[in-house]
């Protein structure tokens, strides 16, 4: 039996617990497999006499996270803080400076600093593990930079955000809206007080970062994805979305164009019989098409204290059976991604307009001015003089020609409200 | 850069070609992900002379394959020869003797002999990869042995044969009987002229012997499978299966019971809402649990050159990164396989019975002396004295009790043919 793998963690929250369970439930299977027993060593929590029903005697405990990288007894830090800035971000540089392995839960960290940490981390010889960044349990860090390494990858389309997809998914099933099943997802602790990091898409766009640089080969770059989240999905367009056929996900979306490649995050319309659109409630999935493979689907819980640390574990058998892989699968290159006002594609419009002889012909005026064809319409009932919805589908176009159209049907003395615009992805 | 690895490959039917169109399409992609390129020297083929659309200038060529483990100039030793027996087992056996890595895509052979030869690998310290052996292009094996590593993994249901999934959708979308469906599939050739080794379930058997061995550490042990084929599933009971809110599929199932694992291929009545419900036509699909990461559902094309080429070409990036897991996860115990004697489920028993009063107490009055109750019954139409069938839906029995209540009811006088039974797996 070879030596332990020594692991030091910082932060006990509901993920770190969960490594220490797992760790300990799972000991005997977890050193047969790595070869090594892999032996928690050290801790780093904000308080110490909380009871987080698991045994921390033998333990150290340090106060401050960063004095695990100089703990001697640490081979690696298994950061658990969060946030791309501060404590966690001084913890991976000082943990790789002294030479010892990393892995982190923090699509934050990987998001923004994750170029500057590989390079860090590849000049001391150090792994930077992050299988836990994106969709949980799902082994996708895996799958992109090692399982389908092989395919020039064309297209990554995942549900990344557990809590999104939850509000979407109660909106479609209870006909309710937004604001209200928001409400309740916070009751339910689905939803942090504060959900804007959630639900206006920037988790996903973390994880969709992430996604890209693995399947592109493209530097990791936070601010270049175009971010859109759910707050102006209506329980108006979902149902409209049903009848014409298609189910309304919050999608990460890193395409290969011949422009470049596409990284946007925003609710899209799928098809019903798309794999994407079945994926409901809490689960993450997802779909990775590679040049010879084809399409490859992966679905399963992308949070909790299990599938967390299941991911966090995996990235500790790696490091102790000695495997070591280029952080980002390969070197990076720094093309730079294809703004939104380059995207081609279909879209889906409402408009709420005054029930009114001449409205639509004024709005499909307007659509052929910017060449924009229409592939369906919708308008139910009638109510003379009234407010009333039309949903128009278009033919594939461009966002330019869509933003300009629109434009100009918002002001349209008959349209009552800001046009609704939802992107149409394929499967 | 670093010295290229040199791979020899053995056998260039449709997935041979599709590793060498692979390898030189993607080759500026693998290099710079596997940190040095990955050059084919040699090849094995019976042909010389067959035209394969791709260029094989430059490469040494043996007529015999085991010549590749003797070539200086290969450093891999790809074996697409297929079979358990014979020459795909000669070369695989000089290739480790000689020091070389193997890469096989041979469910076969891995399930027959891939204790034997992992010892011999691991002893001379190559590889044996294999993850084009199961499913494809779904990196499953990767999934199990190191994404999932951190899990005792409960239970893994696939569906492992394209061409049982193309005919059972088939068969159910176009309401057509299995012969029927078998020959189309054969004309279009996603059925063998010899389809026994598909439809009487032994390739997903092959498959699943691999899964079980990595899932529960226990030594690959082909021959305890239990293995049942589609031949006598009718449109009739896919019809009553979909009245019920089922599917039938063929599938591998591998599940941690208190009395040891069961592994078994059968078809299986899977609620429509279930994952592997929704896997039609050629598609493979795995879902495994794990104890800490919960349900991870993995889909894609489980053959082709494409899907399986991109699996090979997974195993030799590994090897040129010098990636080095133990070849079934974890040295395997000698754990025996439970006998599907002692499965404990749900069945769906439909007899063909002629419609005369006092039948149905007859055939309940037996399932009631083997302690079976029933959770549904149908039964549509009349037609006096003449056959029609009856669906017995059962809740939680065993396979004993089940067995000795169908033997019973077989031989009733007004029961006209053998009773089919279709065991239910929960999800």
């Amino acid at each position: 039996m070879s030596l332990p793998l020594r692991v030091g963690i910082a932060g006990l929250g509901t993920v770190g617990a969960g490594v220490l369970r797992l760790l300990a439930e799972n000991a005997a299977i977890i050193t047969a497999r790595a070869g090594r027993p892999i032996q928690v060593t050290a801790v780093s929590a904000r308080d110490r006499t909380r009871d987080r029903g698991i045994s921390l005697a033998g333990l150290h405990w340090h106060d401050n996270p960063v004095a695990l990288a100089a703990d001697s007894e640490v081979d690696v830090v298994v950061e658990l803080i969060g946030g791309s800035e501060g404590p966690s971000m001084t913890l991976a540089e000082a943990a790789i400076a002294a030479g010892k392995n990393l892995v982190t839960a923090n699509k934050a960290l990987l998001a923004v600093h994750g170029a500057a940490l590989a390079q860090a981390a590849e000049a001391a010889g150090v792994t930077l593990g992050f299988e836990a960044a994106v969709a949980g349990g799902i082994p996708i860090i895996k799958a992109l930079r090692e399982g389908l390494a092989g395919n020039r990858i064309l297209r990554v389309a995942g549900i990344l955000n557990g809590t999104c997809n939850y509000i979407l998914t109660t909106m479609r099933e209870e006909k309710r809206d937004f604001a209200d099943v928001l409400a309740d997802a916070q009751a339910l602790g689905y939803a942090e007080a504060d959900p804007s990091f959630d639900i206006d898409g920037i988790d996903a766009a973390h994880k969709l970062a992430i996604l890209a640089a693995l399947a592109f080969g493209r530097q990791v770059d936070f601010s270049s994805v175009h971010v859109e989240g759910i707050r102006r999905i209506s329980a108006l367009d979902i149902a409209f979305a049903e009848e014409l056929g298609y189910r309304i996900k919050l999608l990460g979306i890193a395409r290969e164009t011949p422009a470049g490649a596409e990284v946007r995050v925003h609710p899209a319309m799928v098809p019903k019989t798309a794999l994407l659109a079945a994926v409901d409630g809490v689960y993450n999935a997802v779909l990775a098409e590679g040049n010879f493979v084809g399409s490859v689907f992966l679905q399963g819980r992308g949070a909790g204290a299990g599938p967390t640390a299941s991911a966090v574990v995996a990235d500790l058998i790696d490091i102790a059976r000695g495997t070591k892989i280029p952080v980002w699968g390969a070197a990076l290159s720094n093309a730079a991604a294809v703004p939104i006002a380059a995207h081609h594609g279909a879209y889906f419009l409402r408009l709420m307009v005054v029930d009114q002889p001449g409205v639509l012909a004024d709005v499909t005026a307007i659509l052929r001015d910017h060449g924009i064809s229409l592939a369906s319409m919708l308008q139910h009932g009638r109510k003379p003089g009234e407010a009333v919805p039309i949903v128009l589908v278009t033919h594939e176009t461009n966002e330019a020609a869509i933003g300009q159209a629109i434009a100009r049907i918002a002001i349209l003395e008959s349209v009552l409200e800001e046009p609704a615009l939802i992107r149409i992805e394929p499967s």
